[in-house]
Parts: C-alpha cells; sequence; structure tokens
C-alpha cells in the first residue's frame, strides 16, 4: 500500500479510537498480547529472514538488536499489558469554570489523532509504540527501519489481529512498506494527516525532521548529560554518581558523557576518578572507560588528550570527556553551550549551589546528588515512555501517555451570547 | 541593530527573567505602565509620523488600527496592570513524586525562554504581548509592522525603561529594526535563540511559519468557525447565537463563517435567519450580513449562491456562509473537512446529539448551545491571552501566561544511583 493511503486509512481509525471507552481499549491490548504470543512462529521466521538479509550489512550489536527470541517476543506482548494496567489518559477534565452567565467550560483531555512514528532497527519498538498509542485513543503510522522490515509486519499482523478481535479499526496500526527515504519525508510533509511526528533515532533522523517536518514534530532523545562535582562535592558519593551515571548503560540517552570538575577539588578528585572508571575496571576484566580530558585535567591524571569535538559528542560508549572548571559559573556556562538539554546533575554538599544550579541548567531533568540514568518513564513514575523529549513545547523529558494526548475546551450552554 | 543581535541580546536576559521573583516582575510592570503614561506624547508624536507615512498605502481600517490616542496608551497601560494582577505563572510545582528510593521528583513550571512575536499593524499589541512575556519570566523579540515601527520603537523604548527602573534588563524586550520579510525568516529560523515563535496575524504569515519555521512555532486564529443548527434545536436559541456569532464583532477570529442548517427545520428556520440578520439589520440601518447559500438553501430564501471558496474562506466581516444538510453526520463530515479547528458549534435540544457532537468535532473548543465568540482568554478565565492556538501541541485554544511557559523536572537525591 503506498504510504499516502496508510496514512489516510489511520485517519479514518481517529474518530473510532477517539471516541473508544477504556474498557474497549483494554480489551484490544489484551488481544494484540494474546495474538502476538499465537504469532510467535510466523514472527520468529519473518525475524529469521531479516537477520539473514542484514547479516554483513550491519554490525553485531545492530545485529543483536534485530534478533527476536520467544523470550523478547514474551516481553514485548508483558509490555502491552502493563500499558493496558495503566490509567486512560482520555476524557480527564484537566480545569473546569463555571462562568458567571452560566456556561461551564471543561478543559478536557483528548487523544491527538494520527500520531506517526519514525524508528530505527528494534523491532520490540513497534509493539511498544502501538500500545502506548492505542491506550491513549491514537491511530499510529510506525515507520521502522528496512533491516527489521518483515519482523515488523509480522508483528503488526498480530496487533491488527487483537485490534479487530475487540472490535476496533485493524488500520489503526498502520505500517509503512516503504522503507525508503521517500516515506520518511512524507510523513514529516503530511500536513492534515499526521498530528504528531514522533522521531526516534540518531542525532542525523532528529535534525532531518526538524528542518524539513510541517507536521508538529517532538525531539526526542538526543543526551549529551553533564555530570558537575562542585567544590563542595561529597568525592565518594560523586564517584559513585559519575560510575553509575557512565558505566551503568552506556549506550542510553541519559547516559553521562562529560564531567565537570571544580578545579579546587580536582587534584583530590581526579585520580580516584581515574582509578574508578579505569584501573579498577581494567582488572575486573572490564572496559575501562576511556577519558578524554582537557589540559587542566591532563596535567593531573592520565588519558586521551580532549578534541573539541569531545564536549558535543554523544559516545553511547565507555569514553567520557573530563573538564576542569574554576567556578561553578564555569560550569553552568559550559552547560548552556554544550548540553543537549535531556539530563544534567549537580553533586554538591552546598544547599545554595544546588537550588542555583536547579534553576539556571535549561534541561529536561536537572538532578542534585543523584545519576542522569534516572530519565525514564518509569522511574518517573509514569508507567512507560514513548521517548524523552528534550524540547521545550508540549512535553519535556520522559513521554508518557498522557504526553501523546492533547486536550480541548468542551463548553455547555443555554443560548449565552457575548 | 542587526536582528541577530538583538536575539543575542534576549539570550543575555534569559537567565535574570527566568530567576526573577514574582514581586520583581509586578515592580516592572508597574515601572512599565507607569512610564508608558509618562511617554504620552513621544509615543503620539511618533505615531503621527507612522499615521502620515502610511496615509494612501493602507485602507482606513487599516489606519484606524494604527492609530493611538490618549486613551488608546491609557488602555495599554491599564493592560499591563491587569497583566500585573495575575498569578505568577512560574515555579509551580506540577507534580510532586517521591520514589521508593527516597529521590524527590518535582514537574515545575519554568520560563520558556526567548519569546519571538511577529505581528502586524495594531501597535498596541506591542505592550500586551510584552507584559504576558515578562511575566512569564521570558525575553521577548518583537517583530511588529512596518507601518508601525515608530510607534512600536517609542512604546518599547518605555517598556525598556520601566523594566530597568525595577533593575530586570531592558534587554528582555527587544524590537527587531529590520521590517522586510528577511528579518520573519531570521526569526524563524534562529534555532537555538528562539524558544518560541508565535506568529499573530493573517493566514499567509502562519502559513509561511509553518512551512520555513525550524524553531518551535504554535500557530494562532485562523477562525472558520461553525454554527450547526441541529434538527432537534430551539430555533430562537439558535437565530440569537448566530446572530450573536457573526454581527458582535465580525473582524475577530472567533466569530462565525458559516451556519449549517438541518434540512428537517431548514424551511422554518433560514426564512428566520435571513429576517433576522438582513431585512431588519437593514431597516435599523445596519449593515445586512450577506448569505452566501448552498443549493437547497437558495431554494428557500434569497441571497448569493455560495461558490466552493465560500466554506474555506474566513470572511471576517459581514458575510456567512450557509448550507443545508440532510444528517447531523453530514455537518459532523463538513466541519472535519472545513474548520480550522479554532471554534464550532451546535444548537440543540437533543443531549446525545450534543455530547456526540462535542466528542466528534476536533476544535480547540466545542461548544453546545452557545456562541463561539467565547473563545477568549478573558472569557476562559485566563485573564488575558497572546492569542488562540489552533492546533494540537502544546497550548490550544486562548493562550495565557500558563501557555507561555514550559516546565522541568527537577530532582533532588543523596545519591541515588540506579
Amino acid at each position: 500500500m503506498r504510504t499516502r493511503d496508510i496514512l489516510l486509512s489511520a485517519a479514518k481509525a481517529k474518530g473510532p479510537m477517539a471516541a473508544a471507552s477504556e474498557e474497549q481499549k483494554n480489551e484490544a491490548l489484551f488481544a494484540m498480547a494474546k495474538v502476538l504470543i499465537e504469532h510467535t512462529d510466523s514472527i520468529l521466521a519473518a525475524n529469521a529472514q531479516d537477520l539473514e538479509a542484514a547479516k554483513g550489512h550491519i554490525g553485531n550489536v545492530m545485529l543483536d538488536r534485530l534478533a527476536l527470541s520467544k523470550g523478547r517476543i514474551r516481553a514485548m506482548a508483558e509490555g502491552i499489558t502493563q500499558v493496558m494496567h495503566l490509567p486512560d489518559p482520555v476524557g480527564r477534565v484537566l480545569e473546569r469554570v463555571e462562568r458567571p452567565g452560566g456556561l461551564i467550560i471543561e478543559k478536557t483531555s483528548v487523544a491527538m489523532g494520527v500520531i506517526a512514528i519514525i524508528y530505527e532497527s528494534r523491532p520490540n519498538v513497534t509493539a511498544d509504540a502501538a500500545a502506548l498509542c492505542i491506550k491513549s485513543g491514537n491511530a499510529c503510522v510506525l515507520r521502522g527501519g528496512k533491516e527489521a522490515y518483515a519482523s515488523n509486519k509480522a508483528i503488526t499482523d498480530a496487533l491488527r489481529e487483537g485490534l479487530g478481535k475487540a472490535g476496533l479499526p485493524a488500520k489503526a496500526v498502520g505500517l509503512v512498506e516503504d522503507t525508503t527515504r521517500a516515506s520518511s519525508l512524507e510523513l514529516m510533509q503530511a500536513k492534515g494527516l499526521v498530528d504528531l511526528l514522533i522521531p526516534r533515532g540518531g542525532a542525523g533522523l532528529i535534525r532531518a525532521c526538524v528542518e524539513q517536518a510541517t507536521v508538529p514534530c517532538i525531539e526526542t532523545g538526543t543526551g549529551i548529560c553533564h555530570v558537575y562535582v562542585d567544590a563542595a562535592a561529597d568525592l565518594d558519593m560523586a564517584l559513585n554518581i559519575i560510575y553509575n551515571a557512565k558505566t551503568s548503560r552506556p549506550s542510553v540517552c541519559n547516559a553521562a558523557e562529560v564531567c565537570l570538575v571544580h578545579e579546587a577539588i580536582a587534584a583530590a578528585f581526579l585520580p580516584r576518578l581515574q582509578e574508578r572508571l579505569v584501573k579498577e575496571r581494567s582488572s575486573r576484566g572490564e572496559v575501562p572507560v576511556e577519558l578524554r580530558l582537557c589540559e587542566k585535567a591532563a596535567a593531573l591524571i592520565p588519558g586521551t588528550p580532549a578534541g573539541a569535538a569531545d564536549f558535543d559528542t554523544e559516545f553511547l560508549d565507555y569514553i567520557l570527556a573530563v573538564k576542569v572548571v574554576g567556578s561553578a559559573g564555569e560550569a553552568l556556562a559550559h552547560i548552556a553551550a554544550h548540553s543537549t538539554g535531556h539530563s544534567d546533575a549537580i553533586v554538591t554538599e552546598d544547599a545554595a549551589a544546588a537550588e542555583h544550579f536547579l534553576r539556571a541548567v535549561d534541561s529536561a531533568a536537572v538532578y542534585v546528588n543523584a545519576s542522569t540514568r534516572f530519565t525514564d518513564g518509569g522511574e518517573f513514575g509514569l508507567g512507560c515512555e514513548m521517548g524523552i523529549s528534550t524540547q521545550k513545547l508540549h512535553a519535556r523529558g520522559p513521554m508518557g501517555l498522557r504526553e501523546l494526548c492533547t486536550y480541548k475546551y468542551i463548553i455547555r450552554g443555554c443560548g449565552q451570547i457575548r
């Protein structure tokens, strides 16, 4: 089917999806999870096809992300039932005003309409994204990567069958068949057919959306996250936080990429940082963290000299850029100039310094004495998420079900005129 | 000053503005209003210059919009003090979660940063927009029309003097000096320097922003508003509502442009509509409403035959397009195809029809038995507004102070890692 027809099809599902009751949507999610499990064999067969075709073209990490197993399919189904158990975000009266003339105005949450999602190789995103859209009363048009097409097709076939079983329109979940750049561009510019576009992927995809999209779009996921170790930091705490923020899962957007260290404690702190991130890991046979050091840091500990680009790179790897700063103000200025507005942290025992940092840093999540790794829908109590928004309009930080909704004003009168 | 320097200047004011206390901001607004009155003579002199230069180039309606008087300057100053009395939208804890590990997460409203506003000839927008931005802790860059430049300059000079008196940075209010299209385009594409762009003006300006902006942008104000008179309508009420929605102020975006009439009551209703909107107004010496009629309506009352474009035009004038529909479903389909998503109303005594309409119409404000003219920040209890958003992301309907803010997550820990 042509991409435009898939969009038109999804547009037709908007009405019934927006009007669906919580029970109907939950029934559909239950059926989607059930059919997904029932289709395990055909999904694995499709995935084997994808893996076979991709071999030699993509690296091992990407192959692993692409690979499905019975366990991964079960995890997808469990993800869907988790979403089912979350409260319905649609139909909440956010504010209610009764005007002197008797007009009753209710600001009410409603579904967005058609949400388009462009993402890369992991096929589990297909099930996650569809479940979040269905629960929030939206239709969705999914545009996954070329490498995962057969897997995504098998997964969406199962999801659509589940939707149909619950009496909701199967076309509320659409999968774009064209996996060339043309279809991405078409989604970005499908004004009137796409109510919200969410790109989930690398910096290139996000940039393309910002520059070319004429439909409403939410930037997600680029995270150059900073941990600033203040002069008044508890150094043990700082070490634990940086160790966690850097090494617990370096490939995710909330991992730290840059450590800023106040010069007053640099001589005491940096050797311990090097010990913890490099030597101890090496001695345990773990991948040591490569430290990319500014000149002042390089005078204190061994490491790679940092190039200019190192403070503007999302490494997503066991690499940490380290810079010594002369003051908290210099740390703030560095963050203002280099942060992607995702998550930034200060480690300090000085309450005034902490409050100043919280106010001054213009990022989605700003931390005092905690790891940036907490920026996550589950950790923030949203239950699940579609991604981490790094923009300021509409949604900032983890996007849960509520952030996939908009609102409208519903006004009931008995003949009022102005 | 070059537009880019004005933007850089505003960016420097972001920090102090975001951190300003409610008292400081109110003091600044008070001073802004006071200095504005003190500068009455110089503002009127500048305005006389604008009027002189504009004569012959713009029509009388536009000249009237451009003209200032002592009374209009006083009204501007009163507008500023009204904003001063509204509650501070910054620093509200929107949600608070304490996680099992002791992490305290507060979703907190914060200023957006730099708001750019592109608007057309009325100079009072300059004072209104600046006041709303200052109260919401933002810096603003204003780009008014060429015809009003001298007036806008005199007004912003006064506002900046007021800001300075209260110890806030004068550069938090910037006025773009270049009034060619180049500066509009520069604002639309000032990625990283403009946190939010609000175009206030005609359909052409809004379209240009949607197509060319790479900064976050909120579409405002285009209103092709519908009133649907259902088969079960109280016809007296319907007449009052349409009369009000069409004639109380035809030049504004919440005025009705289209009346849809159920065929079951068309023969009874349309002659009364014609009597009320055309004959009675003529006999009182008022401008009669021109009715642009679909074929079925034209068979029942006199009027102009409607062309296809008449159902897609924001007349902003004493013109009403009238269409007879065979069912509520046909009315909903017409609205879905032709509404700009601003405000649409049904007049009916049938509760089920009313609820179905409220659910099905995908517009910022959906009314039962009331005039579309109520879609307004003041009427909705927001106190004031920057415009009416017709989009779904971030803000929908009237944009008050809260809608000029974003939020961030502030997380306080004591060493938590994940």
